[in-house]
Protein backbone atom coordinates (compact mmCIF):
# COMPACT_ATOMS: atom_id res chain seq x y z
CA UNK A 1 0.00 0.00 0.00
CA UNK A 2 1.32 3.43 -0.55
CA UNK A 3 2.45 5.71 2.54
CA UNK A 4 0.22 8.89 3.06
CA UNK A 5 1.71 11.72 1.84
CA UNK A 6 0.83 16.01 2.32
CA UNK A 7 -1.74 17.27 0.40
CA UNK A 8 -1.70 19.56 -2.35
CA UNK A 9 -4.33 22.37 -3.79
CA UNK A 10 -5.27 19.70 -6.21
CA UNK A 11 -6.52 17.21 -3.70
CA UNK A 12 -8.76 19.42 -2.24
CA UNK A 13 -12.34 18.72 -5.12
CA UNK A 14 -11.37 14.75 -3.37
CA UNK A 15 -10.90 16.00 0.11
CA UNK A 16 -14.42 17.77 0.24
CA UNK A 17 -15.88 14.91 -0.98
CA UNK A 18 -14.67 13.01 1.51
CA UNK A 19 -15.49 15.26 4.21
CA UNK A 20 -18.97 15.32 3.20
CA UNK A 21 -19.45 11.57 2.88
CA UNK A 22 -18.30 11.56 6.76
CA UNK A 23 -20.95 14.66 7.13
CA UNK A 24 -23.79 12.14 5.94
CA UNK A 25 -22.48 9.31 8.15
CA UNK A 26 -22.18 11.71 11.10
CA UNK A 27 -25.83 12.41 10.41
CA UNK A 28 -25.83 16.21 9.02
CA UNK A 29 -25.49 15.80 5.87
CA UNK A 30 -26.22 19.76 4.94
CA UNK A 31 -23.50 21.14 7.98
CA UNK A 32 -20.69 21.25 5.18
CA UNK A 33 -20.12 24.97 4.30
CA UNK A 34 -16.58 25.30 3.53
CA UNK A 35 -15.61 24.87 -0.64
CA UNK A 36 -13.14 23.02 -2.31
CA UNK A 37 -11.81 26.85 -2.65
CA UNK A 38 -12.34 27.81 0.95
CA UNK A 39 -10.01 24.72 1.61
CA UNK A 40 -7.49 25.77 -1.20
CA UNK A 41 -7.24 29.35 0.56
CA UNK A 42 -7.32 28.45 3.96
CA UNK A 43 -4.40 25.54 3.82
CA UNK A 44 -2.18 26.81 1.51
CA UNK A 45 -1.91 30.44 1.78
CA UNK A 46 0.63 32.00 3.36
CA UNK A 47 -0.37 31.42 7.07
CA UNK A 48 -1.82 27.89 6.25
CA UNK A 49 -4.47 27.08 8.80
CA UNK A 50 -4.35 23.15 8.59
CA UNK A 51 -1.94 20.38 7.21
CA UNK A 52 -3.67 17.47 5.57
CA UNK A 53 -2.18 14.38 4.98
CA UNK A 54 -3.73 11.96 1.92
CA UNK A 55 -3.50 8.13 0.98
CA UNK A 56 -3.92 7.23 -2.30
CA UNK A 57 -5.39 3.65 -3.70
CA UNK A 58 -5.29 3.25 -7.72
CA UNK A 59 -4.02 7.44 -7.62
CA UNK A 60 -7.43 8.09 -6.06
CA UNK A 61 -7.20 9.81 -2.62
CA UNK A 62 -9.02 7.38 -0.47
CA UNK A 63 -8.08 8.44 3.08
CA UNK A 64 -7.22 11.71 4.45
CA UNK A 65 -6.05 12.64 8.24
CA UNK A 66 -6.20 17.08 8.06
CA UNK A 67 -4.63 18.43 11.31
CA UNK A 68 -3.52 21.81 13.15
CA UNK A 69 -2.33 22.86 16.47
CA UNK A 70 -3.99 24.20 18.99
CA UNK A 71 -2.87 25.07 22.55
CA UNK A 72 -3.39 24.09 25.72
CA UNK A 73 -2.42 25.89 29.05
CA UNK A 74 -1.04 22.47 30.56
CA UNK A 75 1.37 21.21 27.64
CA UNK A 76 1.60 24.17 25.15
CA UNK A 77 1.38 23.48 21.41
CA UNK A 78 -0.58 20.55 20.87
CA UNK A 79 -1.37 18.73 17.62
CA UNK A 80 -5.62 18.76 17.10
CA UNK A 81 -6.53 15.84 14.33
CA UNK A 82 -9.74 17.57 12.89
CA UNK A 83 -10.74 14.68 10.48
CA UNK A 84 -9.43 11.27 9.66
CA UNK A 85 -11.19 9.89 6.95
CA UNK A 86 -11.50 6.55 4.99
CA UNK A 87 -14.01 6.44 1.68
CA UNK A 88 -16.91 3.80 2.73
CA UNK A 89 -15.52 1.47 0.23
CA UNK A 90 -11.61 1.20 2.03
CA UNK A 91 -12.63 0.91 5.14
CA UNK A 92 -10.75 -2.00 6.78
CA UNK A 93 -8.01 -2.19 5.27
CA UNK A 94 -5.52 -0.46 7.47
CA UNK A 95 -5.81 3.27 5.97
CA UNK A 96 -6.72 4.84 8.90
CA UNK A 97 -3.91 3.34 10.94
CA UNK A 98 -1.41 4.39 8.03
CA UNK A 99 -3.19 7.93 8.36
CA UNK A 100 -2.88 7.82 12.21
CA UNK A 101 0.32 6.81 12.04
CA UNK A 102 1.60 9.67 9.91
CA UNK A 103 -0.62 12.38 12.52
CA UNK A 104 1.39 11.00 15.52
CA UNK A 105 5.09 11.13 13.54
CA UNK A 106 4.27 14.92 13.04
CA UNK A 107 3.66 15.24 16.40
CA UNK A 108 6.43 13.75 17.59
CA UNK A 109 8.85 15.24 15.15
CA UNK A 110 7.16 19.03 16.24
CA UNK A 111 7.80 18.06 19.88
CA UNK A 112 4.20 18.44 21.10
CA UNK A 113 3.05 16.66 24.47
CA UNK A 114 -0.29 15.64 23.24
CA UNK A 115 -2.29 15.29 20.38
CA UNK A 116 -6.28 15.71 20.67
CA UNK A 117 -9.47 14.88 18.80
CA UNK A 118 -13.03 14.27 19.10
CA UNK A 119 -15.21 11.34 18.99
CA UNK A 120 -18.81 10.66 18.56
CA UNK A 121 -19.61 8.36 21.67
CA UNK A 122 -21.83 6.07 19.87
CA UNK A 123 -19.25 5.23 17.15
CA UNK A 124 -17.97 2.37 18.92
CA UNK A 125 -15.67 0.85 16.61
CA UNK A 126 -13.35 4.00 15.58
CA UNK A 127 -13.24 4.47 19.66
CA UNK A 128 -12.11 1.20 20.25
CA UNK A 129 -9.23 2.13 17.03
CA UNK A 130 -8.26 4.90 19.19
CA UNK A 131 -7.84 2.88 22.46
CA UNK A 132 -6.02 0.14 20.69
CA UNK A 133 -3.47 3.12 19.78
CA UNK A 134 -3.08 4.15 23.45
CA UNK A 135 -5.55 7.28 23.20
CA UNK A 136 -7.62 7.96 26.02
CA UNK A 137 -11.14 8.68 25.13
CA UNK A 138 -12.29 11.55 27.88
CA UNK A 139 -16.01 10.32 28.61
CA UNK A 140 -16.12 13.51 31.17
CA UNK A 141 -15.70 16.26 28.53
CA UNK A 142 -18.37 17.42 26.10
CA UNK A 143 -17.33 19.61 23.26
CA UNK A 144 -20.19 23.16 23.58
CA UNK A 145 -20.10 24.65 20.27
CA UNK A 146 -21.85 28.61 19.84
CA UNK A 147 -22.88 28.30 16.50
CA UNK A 148 -22.92 31.13 13.80
CA UNK A 149 -26.64 32.05 14.60
CA UNK A 150 -26.07 31.65 18.36
CA UNK A 151 -22.85 34.47 17.77
CA UNK A 152 -24.99 36.53 15.84
CA UNK A 153 -27.91 36.44 18.82
CA UNK A 154 -25.56 36.63 21.26
CA UNK A 155 -23.70 39.71 19.81
CA UNK A 156 -27.05 41.64 19.68
CA UNK A 157 -28.11 41.02 22.92
CA UNK A 158 -24.73 42.43 24.61
CA UNK A 159 -25.36 45.30 22.75
CA UNK A 160 -28.68 45.95 22.35
CA UNK B 1 -16.69 46.76 37.02
CA UNK B 2 -13.95 47.22 34.66
CA UNK B 3 -14.45 45.90 31.16
CA UNK B 4 -11.42 42.89 29.61
CA UNK B 5 -8.40 43.97 28.13
CA UNK B 6 -6.10 42.30 25.80
CA UNK B 7 -3.38 40.44 28.35
CA UNK B 8 0.31 41.81 28.25
CA UNK B 9 3.47 39.64 28.77
CA UNK B 10 3.58 41.12 32.26
CA UNK B 11 -0.07 39.55 33.39
CA UNK B 12 1.43 36.15 32.47
CA UNK B 13 2.55 34.93 36.24
CA UNK B 14 -1.02 35.72 37.33
CA UNK B 15 -2.42 33.74 34.38
CA UNK B 16 -0.50 30.67 35.07
CA UNK B 17 -1.90 31.20 38.62
CA UNK B 18 -5.25 31.30 37.66
CA UNK B 19 -4.71 28.18 35.29
CA UNK B 20 -3.23 26.17 38.50
CA UNK B 21 -5.83 27.14 40.38
CA UNK B 22 -8.40 25.46 37.41
CA UNK B 23 -6.14 22.58 37.56
CA UNK B 24 -6.95 22.03 40.92
CA UNK B 25 -10.82 22.29 40.55
CA UNK B 26 -10.70 19.84 37.67
CA UNK B 27 -8.87 17.39 39.99
CA UNK B 28 -5.76 17.78 37.84
CA UNK B 29 -3.30 19.50 40.10
CA UNK B 30 0.13 17.99 38.64
CA UNK B 31 -1.05 18.34 34.97
CA UNK B 32 0.47 21.97 34.45
CA UNK B 33 3.30 22.08 32.36
CA UNK B 34 4.00 25.00 30.88
CA UNK B 35 5.62 27.82 32.85
CA UNK B 36 5.21 31.68 32.49
CA UNK B 37 7.88 31.40 30.41
CA UNK B 38 6.41 29.45 27.86
CA UNK B 39 3.41 31.19 28.02
CA UNK B 40 5.04 34.85 27.45
CA UNK B 41 6.72 33.09 24.33
CA UNK B 42 4.07 31.26 23.05
CA UNK B 43 1.47 34.41 23.09
CA UNK B 44 3.77 37.46 22.25
CA UNK B 45 5.90 36.33 19.78
CA UNK B 46 6.08 37.27 15.91
CA UNK B 47 3.17 34.22 15.57
CA UNK B 48 1.20 34.00 18.47
CA UNK B 49 -0.42 30.41 19.57
CA UNK B 50 -3.15 32.38 21.47
CA UNK B 51 -5.19 35.29 22.08
CA UNK B 52 -5.45 36.31 26.38
CA UNK B 53 -8.07 38.45 27.45
CA UNK B 54 -7.74 39.26 31.26
CA UNK B 55 -10.10 41.71 33.62
CA UNK B 56 -8.90 43.07 36.51
CA UNK B 57 -10.28 44.01 39.98
CA UNK B 58 -8.82 46.19 42.37
CA UNK B 59 -5.75 45.79 40.10
CA UNK B 60 -5.21 42.62 40.31
CA UNK B 61 -6.37 40.24 37.48
CA UNK B 62 -9.40 38.01 38.32
CA UNK B 63 -10.49 36.35 35.27
CA UNK B 64 -8.98 35.61 32.04
CA UNK B 65 -9.73 33.85 28.55
CA UNK B 66 -7.94 32.28 26.06
CA UNK B 67 -8.22 31.70 22.69
CA UNK B 68 -6.89 30.75 19.50
CA UNK B 69 -7.61 29.46 16.04
CA UNK B 70 -9.15 26.35 15.04
CA UNK B 71 -10.15 24.72 11.49
CA UNK B 72 -13.62 23.11 10.94
CA UNK B 73 -14.09 21.38 7.55
CA UNK B 74 -17.42 22.00 7.94
CA UNK B 75 -17.92 26.06 8.90
CA UNK B 76 -14.03 26.60 8.38
CA UNK B 77 -12.17 28.98 10.91
CA UNK B 78 -13.27 29.10 14.37
CA UNK B 79 -12.55 30.40 17.51
CA UNK B 80 -11.74 28.03 20.63
CA UNK B 81 -12.08 29.00 23.96
CA UNK B 82 -9.03 26.75 25.90
CA UNK B 83 -9.92 28.35 29.19
CA UNK B 84 -12.31 30.72 31.08
CA UNK B 85 -11.25 31.25 34.16
CA UNK B 86 -12.55 33.72 37.40
CA UNK B 87 -10.43 33.34 40.71
CA UNK B 88 -12.59 31.28 43.30
CA UNK B 89 -13.21 34.74 45.36
CA UNK B 90 -14.23 36.73 42.71
CA UNK B 91 -17.15 33.90 41.12
CA UNK B 92 -20.43 34.62 40.94
CA UNK B 93 -20.13 38.66 40.23
CA UNK B 94 -20.42 38.19 36.50
CA UNK B 95 -16.78 38.06 35.44
CA UNK B 96 -17.13 34.75 33.32
CA UNK B 97 -20.09 36.57 31.16
CA UNK B 98 -17.79 39.68 30.68
CA UNK B 99 -15.13 37.75 29.61
CA UNK B 100 -17.43 35.34 27.27
CA UNK B 101 -18.54 38.21 26.10
CA UNK B 102 -15.65 39.55 24.64
CA UNK B 103 -14.86 36.06 23.57
CA UNK B 104 -18.02 36.19 21.36
CA UNK B 105 -17.34 40.15 20.11
CA UNK B 106 -13.95 38.88 19.00
CA UNK B 107 -15.41 35.75 17.29
CA UNK B 108 -18.00 37.84 15.27
CA UNK B 109 -15.53 40.29 14.48
CA UNK B 110 -13.29 38.08 12.85
CA UNK B 111 -16.55 36.68 11.02
CA UNK B 112 -16.01 33.28 12.10
CA UNK B 113 -18.95 30.84 12.56
CA UNK B 114 -18.22 28.72 14.89
CA UNK B 115 -17.26 29.47 18.89
CA UNK B 116 -15.85 26.33 20.78
CA UNK B 117 -14.90 24.98 23.47
CA UNK B 118 -14.87 21.64 26.12
CA UNK B 119 -16.64 21.34 29.44
CA UNK B 120 -16.51 18.52 32.24
CA UNK B 121 -19.85 16.40 32.25
CA UNK B 122 -19.88 17.24 36.12
CA UNK B 123 -20.06 20.60 35.82
CA UNK B 124 -23.24 21.52 36.25
CA UNK B 125 -22.94 25.33 36.94
CA UNK B 126 -20.78 26.00 33.87
CA UNK B 127 -23.58 23.91 31.28
CA UNK B 128 -25.98 25.63 33.05
CA UNK B 129 -24.10 28.79 31.84
CA UNK B 130 -23.12 28.19 28.87
CA UNK B 131 -26.67 26.98 28.14
CA UNK B 132 -28.35 30.17 29.04
CA UNK B 133 -25.68 31.58 26.30
CA UNK B 134 -27.67 29.93 23.80
CA UNK B 135 -24.47 27.44 23.08
CA UNK B 136 -24.84 23.68 22.55
CA UNK B 137 -23.36 21.35 24.73
CA UNK B 138 -22.97 18.38 22.48
CA UNK B 139 -23.46 15.07 25.40
CA UNK B 140 -22.51 12.80 22.35
CA UNK B 141 -19.39 14.08 21.03
CA UNK B 142 -16.11 13.29 23.85
CA UNK B 143 -12.67 14.75 23.78
CA UNK B 144 -10.15 12.11 22.37
CA UNK B 145 -6.49 12.78 23.97
CA UNK B 146 -3.10 10.87 23.27
CA UNK B 147 -0.42 12.58 25.82
CA UNK B 148 3.32 12.31 25.36
CA UNK B 149 4.01 9.16 27.06
CA UNK B 150 1.22 7.82 24.56
CA UNK B 151 2.79 9.59 21.72
CA UNK B 152 6.46 8.52 22.66
CA UNK B 153 5.35 4.93 23.08
CA UNK B 154 2.96 4.83 19.37
CA UNK B 155 6.46 6.10 17.44
CA UNK B 156 8.29 3.35 19.51
CA UNK B 157 6.01 0.76 18.00
CA UNK B 158 5.83 2.18 14.47
CA UNK B 159 9.33 2.25 13.93
CA UNK B 160 10.36 -0.91 15.86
Amino acid sequence: MNQPRLATKNDMPRVLELIKELAVFEKEPDAVEVTVSDLQNDGFGDKPKFTCFVLEIDGVVEGIALVYSRYSTWKGEAIHLEDLIVSHKHRGKGLGSLLLDEVVKYAYQKKVRRVCWEVLDWNTSAIDFYESKGANVMRDWDVVQLDEKGINNYVKNITS
